[in-house]
């Protein structure tokens, strides 16, 4: 069974938990998690929750140019794997693990990102896992607060992904049009919808080190924005759910920092 | 058909222009071509010699750090990729020219590795391309004649590649103990044979910024390394030989850019 963790295309996030619990139980069944974006953004127990094969990216949360991937395979799936017949080549697990186990590698990795990935999972190491997906997770909420603040929609409004946030462009209105404003005055990106989406929705990044100031720029730089192409919207009112927010989860922090202190 | 245009494991070429003749007339066949090694170190022809798909990497002669990997198709090839029934997802070459064609891409690239590609081939076409494979094939001539007067034997006697040589440890002497020699010594990195050559071959490249001062000072330093476990040799000797090959390289360079001039 193959799934996304979250999806970056739409902003929404899927309940691998619960899918891991049905499929523990399969024992010809392995559960792929798609975890480029949802690595470092979302909680993730592999093996509490029963995920099989967990990919991640270079590029998203762990904040390492384009280039790499990398897994992380269950010993339920070590054993699919081996009496597997599917015909495949690169992707031959069991080849790469043998060659891993001897501190070699199947075929060429590109090795100036093996090295920028080695420092950032120091990076992340020093500072937390668990805060750098709490880091996301703020972003997200607090985002999604002012976008409503706005009266723009959200696209994955029942489950959404901490990794961005898609949001809906006001009615009439083109979603390229408001990226496109946005990065010539501001020089802030974000990416339009994909496919059918597209002109849509705009999706806005929370993961890796994107953090708080980055996104009050972004929603006050947003709200002109929308006010220039004709949007309603009271400028600093977006911002200000976005305060209130970050101030409630750094209140969060403070309390679980003393309540850890003996 | 697959085939190597030159081979990294074993420092042979393989005579591609001839096997093109042959699949030409094939209407059913493609020839691809891996040009890892063989890009920038060997005179190809694409087009004049029917090569359907060249395969080149960034990591050999372009001079870039592994990670990229890119390919020529010929016409021959599209139309038989158009109607191949073959299962694939990240190899749909089809997608990726239609994502190509609006300057987009199928999947997400290393970009920072497309970034020093651009820069490498802008030096390269600075250079010339005829010069890039003119200083690999006299680095590896001349690599070859000091293998020889330094008594050892060459792996790729009747077709030699450009890219590298592969260099026959002396009879009773381990090549992982020249390889650790000459980086102990001399910092000066040189491959051993892979699976049943390793410890019989060493390997030295010539591709790419390799230039003749980098194969000197390699050459001197085998000839101490070879002294120090034991071989017998006299030293300059393989230098000397190097060196009567580069003159000559240089005297035909010259010969050559006055016959071009009126």
């Amino acid at each position: 069974m193959f799934v996304q963790a979250t999806e970056s295309s739409t902003g929404v996030s899927h309940d691998v938990a619960r899918l891991g619990r049905l499929v523990r139980g399969l024992p010809e069944t392995a559960l792929v998690v798609d975890a480029i974006t949802g690595l470092g953004t979302t909680d993730l127990q592999p093996d509490e929750w029963g995920l099989d094969i967990v990919i991640g990216g270079s590029q998203k949360a762990l904040m390492v140019p384009p280039g790499l991937a990398f897994l992380g395979v269950s010993e339920k799936a070590w054993k699919l794997i081996e009496r597997s017949k599917l015909p495949r080549f690169y992707f031959n697990l069991a080849r790469e693990r043998k060659a891993q186990s001897k501190s070699e590698v199947s075929f060429t990795p590109a090795t100036t990102l093996v090295v920028a990935l080695h420092t950032a999972l120091e990076y992340i190491r020093s500072m937390g896992r668990e805060k750098l997906i709490a880091n996301a997770a703020m972003l997200a909420e607090a985002t999604r607060a002012a976008a409503s603040a706005l009266g723009l929609g959200l696209f994955a409004e029942s489950s959404p992904a901490n990794a961005l946030t898609a949001v809906s462009a006001p009615a009439g209105m083109d979603s390229g049009a408001i990226i496109k404003e946005l990065r010539a005055r501001f020089g802030a990106i974000v990416a339009n919808g994909q496919g059918s989406m597209k002109g849509k929705i705009f999706r806005i990044a929370h993961l890796g080190y994107y953090d708080a100031p980055d996104m009050f720029a972004l929603i006050a730089s947003l709200e002109i924005v929308l006010t220039k192409l004709g949007h309603t919207c009271e400028l600093g009112a977006g911002v200000a759910r976005a305060q209130e927010v970050y101030l409630g989860f750094v209140e969060q922090e403070a309390q679980a920092a003393q309540a850890g202190r003996p």
